[in-house]
């Protein structure tokens, strides 16, 4: 697997995305992956506030998520059946505004999938969006998949066998997050102006429709949900 | 960054673990970071048991882990400061077996990695301990690195600026993990036998020694302490 981080001029907001995307990527190879930044598809699609003070970033981080939970470090919320910091809303490399996250990423994902098969000429093309995520315990922040699409997410093992004839005990893999931390690293979070980053040869099923659903786990079979409801962050 | 699984022979338990790797990777470039199933390391290292039973399981989990929640899906633990399936103890791929987590994984790395310079006389090199993690409300896992020597596991960005000349919000990356989940879904769950990978390119520093608590994030500060200690898994 290819993991290459594009840089690029600044992207200003409104502008068209996937045109700026093709002036950087002239053309890809099938079966390419290519990761773009929240911040850009916040930007595309004008999802930006001037910043007036900290009251009304809080109440915008309660407005854009279904539950939040202030600690010390930042919120921890929950924002489209996935655990953000801040509801995903931003302010670095953000020029003085609050970029938040537009409101259904999945179709975002899918719109730029289209526009870029066209303009690439390829057939199996995937797109992520991705956002930085906080492990607990760990320092630090790694790429997650806000949304994606023109792959399987989740690539399911089940009734496979180990290397003993057994079957395994963990079924689902979930490749588009580990996509997605990856390229994150390669593209940076400083003034690297490396929004977009292509992944070749990634070991991922290229498919046409993406179902959203299957990278969310059933809340009441999760592993974290005896916690999240212990502080009321799910039901 | 370039990230290539390497596919082995079955290895052995208590057999020679750097020789191992040098007979299925004769050489590597500088500032290549290896990863390495920890099931290779605990089998290396002799950390099995003869499974008996679920009783017996449970157990072991909890003599294992610092802390343990049982869930629908399996037991929420912290092992070694971080959150782990099951205290790290994996059934699959272990011929009837229970495998254990060795008790000082960075120790490991560190030999692995002294072993390894040797035999491929390189000045730096990465070794990463990868295991599976299970994030937030996502349906399958990712690698996650359960150990690191040789490069800093966190980016420090505190001080950099953004495109626009503004201090970072984030400040810390998690480039240990970011690159633990992406070697992890190259090398594969099930029959693959690719315990080893390969990143060649990672955008990480590499040093001589590592610091293990660079990665744990101190509690009173963490997004999830107010989580965590809601079921009493920290104190």
């Amino acid at each position: 697997m290819k993991i290459t981080p594009v840089h690029t001029r600044i992207f200003k907001e409104k502008e068209d995305l996937p045109a700026f995307i093709a002036e950087h990527i002239v053309l890809v190879p099938e079966k390419t992956v290519l990761t773009v930044s929240s911040k850009l598809v916040a930007l595309w699609k004008g999802k930006t506030v001037p910043y007036t003070g900290r009251t009304q970033k809080e109440e915008l981080i309660r407005r854009e998520s279904q539950a939040a939970l202030q600690t010390p470090l930042a919120w921890l919320t929950i924002k489209d059946g996935m655990i953000m910091t801040n509801a995903g809303i931003d302010e670095s490399n953000a020029d003085g505004k609050l970029i938040l996250l537009p409101p259904d990423c999945y179709a975002c994902a899918q719109d730029l999938r289209t526009a870029l098969r066209q303009k690439w000429n390829v057939q199996d093309l995937g797109v992520i969006i991705t956002d930085s995520m906080i492990l607990p315990l760990r320092a630090g922040i790694i790429g997650a998949a806000v949304a994606y699409s023109g792959f399987e997410g989740v690539k399911d093992l089940r009734g496979r066998e180990d290397i003993f004839g057994k079957k395994l005990e963990v079924t689902l893999v979930d490749a588009a997050d580990s996509l997605a931390a990856a390229c994150a690293l390669a593209m940076g979070e400083a003034a690297e102006q490396q929004p977009l980053c292509l992944a070749e040869g990634a070991p991922v099923a290229f498919v046409d429709g993406t179902n959203p659903a299957e990278i969310k786990y059933p809340p009441q079979n999760d592993l974290y949900t005896p916690l999240l409801k212990a502080v009321k962050l799910i039901k």
